[in-house]
């Protein structure tokens, strides 16, 4: 029922069959988001995680200039960022913000957690909140003109959203995460995917989205048990010992086997034909 | 004693000092594996690894065509995997195949826990099983026909043997580990070298084997003593936090650097000539 | 006080606002180490990670040929390593080495624990304890002309000092981090830049000190809680679970978002001027 | 505003300053639960969680004859558990399962998180749930006539909302753990103080109730800037190595530390009279 | 099929239905261990572990004299223990003491990894090993004259087969842990149940066989599908993260709460008569 | 050389063979800490921890009344606690009083990590800091007279030296545990030996401490390397995984069996002699 996803800020649409597309829609202000976005967000992406019509998930930003610019600092600054000035006892304002820093970062766990893949294309300006957002995607596509930065220090905190937990997990060159981190210098494309932060370049934005789109048809296309059941074991294994995610798969499967999509993608593949698969 | 290593599938060989060459050998078949396969391979590399001749490991393909094309679908099909149709309680066919999985995980890691370092020349087609296998080598290099993939969710299944939770610990691109093992789409070998999943290309197979030969020669030159404790110490400290390793580390050479190899190789280099090695 | 940083191996200097240069000056025996060096580094390094006038540091090694050859072989020699003949029980000799080792490892994990982010620059020879050294280093960048190796399976030894537990979460090949580690052969700057061990390669040494200097500089610039809290965060981090990093994420911003570096800095933002932070 | 907390099975009470009372108000099915309820008690405590006039929170059952018998099977055996006869895919039931339960720990889950101490007073039957939801708070007491028991492996499932994952780090006697959960037998008050899952026992019911009050009103008493504190570092640590906790703890006290609770309740002991904190 | 259960110092028997009795057999040597016999008991239990004709295994010494004396110190001083004056090297010693102890470690592990639950009943002389052994069964019981002890640290060594590992993860009081391991004292049937060792003391020998047996058959008769996952996730719980259990687990049922066992436990709870489970 | 243990708040002396008694000797102030006190202490345990003559420690409070009443309250107000009014940056403050923490707990962690056993008997008060530094001790007694608190609630803060972290892990009742840290009430003697807090009472201090001195001299008759091990695997293991534990054992026993103690003890046992043992 797609007419359950209006949202001031977000477009939600269903261009392929099982792939949902979610788009960032604040173009006037780059996409910067303020606290009902990410509310919202979370809201759908938990929604499409259990809409069994969609297998698989797009994430880009509206416009041509940003995927999003971050935080809208201009009405951060009226809120909890830089104090409000009144309260009386530092605890009780420490507890405030530990609270409101929570609940932000649920918010966007709510992609990491979803059921669903999610494949991000980012474009333009992609700062702040870019990034912590794009890190929990599953798999990030960029276009050449993507500005990458992860500008926190700039306005005198440490990043709290993930970036600096999930960042140094997601590529490998760690002296490059601190250098990134520590400078809020810009990053490009070409080093976005030398560093291992996007799979692939395309030349603009369109190209991007439509490369996004192509993998996400790709998914949606498998059997969901089976992408139901690989996102979620790396998911669970990237975070834990090897020991761990071998005992977690071979529970898994243990019961996942016995679905007949196996049964089905086995045939077809003798058969030469594309299987189609009943709704998780 | 080469005489004890007589096996169906697999050819093993000592073609150098201290140099081991196990052969996968079902060309036939694109070198696909049948249940006997990973047993006999598992109480191979077990010999191996408390085999005093032995310092390093090669493991290949045999033929042309494949590493290995992965499970015998076939021979499969007509066991555990897409149920046996006779089977009356979910639960109790759950805990026939949780143990399948967790006997057939075990035969796979033998080679993580292998004390001798083991070295893997992957080239042409390299699909499920050749990832869940290579990954767990020490060192891998490829010829530049390598086609790999992740092939597991074509058969409507999450791999299972150790891909998903190993392949994310082995490269720094997650976007990357994400897109391969949701699409199962094929991987060249550039792609290989960039995300780091190899440390080397070469031509063609033969250069390949020719490769891994000489860095299994290298390592065999080294004192046993040295490199036992390298490949365990990496091994603990990867899968642990770096003051559990380094904790370990302490303890480990508290004893192993009382060895004499350390003088034998310190006084080698002095006198500038190759120092030679008692067996472990 | 730069007055109270007089070491004989060393040079302590405060070339630029908040930026200290710490160069370790054995250039006539290619910066090898001995053992009253790293005592001495442990010490500077302690020192200026509470010393409110630094904000960043910068690490090199004098001279052209060698960052560091690493351990004084010959030294050593004479000491621990080897063994010394005359120690009656394995057991009563193992405890000495293993706190000799831990001790040393401790002088070095300083550099990882300093709160001031350290950026190093490698030249020439940077074998052995280069590796164990720098890979603590939170940003590391190179000339074209350096010559790494992680050296000790040579002599006889698994590397103790750290680069065994910490290169392989430093970078994301681990095929590649086995071979260098395994063989010990030589790796070149290029390489270094594609694994992921380096953030930029310099033509020269020159180039990179002053490369190093110009990262360091950027980072003298940004509020010292914002850097504080990205370098602490991102350590804590990195050893650790997704979850546990957004928790701690939450405490720490809980606090320090209540500094009036925020506020001074979105405000200097806005009025496109650089703003100035008081010491920490 | 208590007028917010009407709930046809829970009465939620304010009997104390700054003390809530979640009762249990099934009296009839012996307080067994059905699925609202559930859902219910998670809205209540992460209400009490935020509401500022709560300090502490005492859980308990209506009527004489049971905290709770557990969940309501009769109900239960209509809906998920036992299966309902018509899904026709073992994989697609799995994840419906699977989804359910989660949600049903989260639900559980949310005592443990709630950020006031919750006490709670256990009498008469206290089977099944009883045991997952009370191991989940942090203070037990409980009357001499309650009869506690693991009852799940009676009605053939391996009990799933947390109790074969608590139990075992609440007390010190893990064959004693084994046992109870294995057998499902009853037992008493007195072993449950003995193996350490109760502080206290009380003659009955009544007594039970206000010796849960009794601690609830000298928990509400102190600061509560001290008291979020305390759980919360206990809760983290207990999860999670020594190292971690102190670390944690050392941020965490960095900032609350800061509060004027402290120089209160200094000056207090020191002119002898009670001191009054504001709310949170 | 009893008649493959022939050990020389092992009896094998089947008193009650689905219940296994292993009875060490070496009473004339207080049942002292020899390498045979771990290695057998490894194989023993491994075999009960897959036997569908049991569902819950009872471990006890033969003779009144001891449970176990522990390790044949006589037989051992002419093994490894104490070294054997020949070996050249330190490291290479080393390695082999290292394997041969990771080696017993897993006979003695194979007890914990048993998918069917094991009752020990402990008696008389119960030294060294008998700890390391009784600590990895699921519930243990033991006669009023039981004598306790860790008695390692009299023969000059550390016990490594586990017990330091796993009694401070056994019991509660952590204190008595360090006292009765760093003192070798002897403690008794009262002290370990105190503390949390055993579950339950019967006066003598026979009545602690009976009472292993009671617990046994009890559990025997529940579904072996419950006793299976109570075993397993208590676990694979008690050794991680909460939040790890609670997935796990929610996975696990996912399966098997699709077995016909819930349905028929419930039915016959209902109509008050006992159920009977099929084989697993 | 016992000359060299000279501080103005604690009696270092050598009663007995290689047994130190480190005694907290500020009596007129019910022994309650100043800062000078935790950085000596941490300097003498140091010190002890490698000096070769010492096998065990105890640990014990000067004076009738109290083992400690915590930290000097008076003194600390005039320090960080509270805060000093004067620092206008929170952020500032915070990491101030952040490193103050760390350094204060590295202090009490001393006692955790010292190689030789500490055995501490406490008495009379026993307050706040009494608990985090006793539950770092290895083996805990007390006199009848002892009244047990973890004050820092009635202070208005969370404790912060280790308790929180420490206590959970050290007893098996976590209902009790979050009891006594919530409310700050004091507990008795027989509560501490019921809940596995300490491992005997004694009547009386002077009976506590010879209690204490019992322990210690078996302790020190044992063999050091045996000691050393068995303390230094516990905590090893007791803070990580069971597998963990087990290799970690493992290594270090393959080093540290080839003493010539385990001979010597074991020769000393069939002579029914006392064995003596080298300095480590």
């Amino acid at each position: 029922m797609p007419a359950t996803y209006n949202y001031e800020y977000f477009n939600v649409t269903f261009p392929e069959q099982y792939v949902a597309h979610v788009e960032i829609n604040r173009p006037e202000k780059m996409n910067a988001f303020i606290e009902i976005m990410w509310l919202n967000l979370e809201q759908i992406i938990k929604k499409l995680s259990r809409d069994s019509d969609v297998r698989a998930i797009v994430l880009t930003g509206a416009g041509d200039r940003a995927y999003t610019a971050g935080l809208d600092v201009q009405a951060a600054s009226q809120g909890t960022i830089g104090g409000k000035g009144k309260v009386a006892d530092v605890a009780r304002e420490m507890n405030k913000v530990r609270q409101h820093v929570l609940e932000f970062q649920d918010c966007i766990t709510a992609l990491e957690r979803c059921d669903k893949p999610i494949i991000t294309a980012l474009h333009g300006y992609s700062f702040g909140l870019a990034i912590d957002m794009s890190v929990t995607c599953d798999i990030r596509v960029c276009s050449a003109d993507t500005r990458f930065s992860v500008k926190e220090v700039d306005i005198g905190i440490a990043a709290d959203i993930g970036t600096l937990t999930r960042l140094p997990k997601a590529v490998g060159n760690q002296s490059w995460v601190k250098e990134v981190c520590l400078t809020a210098r810009i990053w490009s494309a070409e080093e976005a995917l030398r560093v291992g932060y996007v799979s692939h370049i395309f030349p603009d934005k369109a190209a991007a989205v439509k490369g996004a789109f192509g993998i996400a048809k790709l998914i949606a296309e498998k059997s969901p048990v089976a992408t139901l059941g690989t996102k979620n074991i790396i998911n669970f294994s990237k975070d834990r010992r090897v020991e761990d995610g071998l005992i977690y798969t071979a529970v898994w499967n243990g019961g996942m086997i016995q679905t007949k999509d196996t049964k089905d993608a086995l045939l077809s593949g003798l058969q030469k034909r594309k299987p189609t698969f009943e709704k998780l």
